[in-house]
């Protein structure tokens, strides 16, 4: 470090749990790396390519005590007027329901240089491991990511969603998964509806269902899920890998 | 290769245009490939990876010849008949618009074992470059990828994508963008809707223009935007790096 130096700050996708899922930029960040700021989701042999850097652990996992956004914006901000070279390194892609954008403006209003190294995004890769893609010619014109974790104020336009067509890959959704699956099925998707739920996805702890949609949170709920849990609404979770059939359970009520 | 071995095919993606894009786990399949079958959009830079590999190229841009799917998807089974390791490199990732699927259905279907590496997708990745998140915490539940590049009777529904409020991203828009804007006004964004279309995203040669939605077209026009273009609409895209205000041409019609 050199004090007269001023910091900087990128923000860099760690990707959804592989760590062979890092991009070569992201591994170059860390390696230039003299801090870097991880949350819980980002798998710690991801660090074994920050041998130099002072690691920091500022967990954001829902439901657990995380530090508040606003004290990470401002060690951020602290760390870089250091002059320290500073990684922001968060699970998935920083800019999809990450706060990437939320930090990248802290850093902007101090007048700090950042930049953003993207990350594979879970809702992308994780239905990839069982040979769902989120989009299909002929199926779907495209997908359509949303968080499941939001304030009531807040809540999707479901109806919309559904309306659209799309793909849905709901982020997050697993605590509130009967009131979405309530929603979907009120804005006219039938209970049939094939639908797919993956825990830990591209880990080795990987554990997934595929059931029709009214029966995927009780299907979810006898699996036992628990922690990063992705949900995937729609035809291309047909497409699955064969073996995929094994783990359907429950019918369509 | 040793024709006693079964083969076998891994699609892999490129990321979006900047090689160290790519994924550690991109790197190995291609350090391990006989064969790479690759598409135009891939970055040459990226075979650096697989100095061993014979490489095929099946471009596939939009508006050019390219070859037919049907032919790639046989081409991709003889070889692996033949007991070669194959990575089909593709720009972006192989399950966003890229036809991974077609692929892995045509090779299961053939018996042929397969699997996929993520790439970064050019719908999140490319408006990071300029600061922009495609979610952002109290402004946008989530974003809709859509392809800008389909047939009449599997138009999106512009209306439904509207009344979601996602952030939307049309990938391969650039054709058909008069049209799209048109639809998307018509479904009720205002004129003054904030746009963005980047052209050639984390590559040397990026360009980008922002405008309010209803000068979005003569924009892309006037700035002679051609090739792989992007365009984001949505309030996320004001969150870009204050310097991006340079490019603001055009006023609501």
């Amino acid at each position: 470090m050199d004090a007269r130096t001023p910091g900087r700050v990128t923000l860099v996708g760690a990707g959804p749990g592989d760590p062979e899922l890092l991009t070569l930029k992201a591994v170059r960040a860390l390696e230039q790396a003299d801090i870097v700021l991880v949350d819980d989701l980002v798998s710690p042999e991801v660090l074994v390519h920050a041998p130099r850097a002072r690691v920091v652990y500022v967990g954001k996992r829902a439901g657990r005590p995380s530090t508040p956004q606003d004290r990470i914006n401002g060690l951020l901000v602290r760390l870089a007027r250091r002059g320290w070279r500073i990684v922001r390194l968060k699970g998935g892609d920083p800019m999809v329901f990450g706060r990437g954008g939320e930090e990248l403006l802290a850093l902007r209003r101090a007048g700090i240089e950042a930049d953003v190294v993207p990350g594979i995004t879970s809702g992308i890769a994780v239905p990839a491991t069982l040979g769902v893609p989120v989009t299909h010619r002929g199926l779907v014109t495209g997908v359509a990511l949303i968080t499941g974790q939001c304030r009531d104020e807040r809540e999707p336009d479901w109806q919309a969603l559904v309306r659209s067509g799309l793909t849905l890959v709901v982020y997050m959704g697993l605590a509130r998964l009967p009131r979405i699956v309530a929603s979907l099925q009120q804005a006219g998707l039938a209970a049939s509806h094939p639908a797919l739920a993956i825990q830990d996805g591209t880990r080795a702890t990987q554990r997934q269902v595929a059931a029709p949609l009214s029966a995927l949170a009780g299907a979810v709920e006898a699996a036992g899920f628990a922690g990063p849990c992705l949900i995937v609404i729609g035809e291309v979770t047909r497409l699955a890998a064969t073996d995929l059939s094994t783990l359907c359970i429950g019918d369509a009520a």
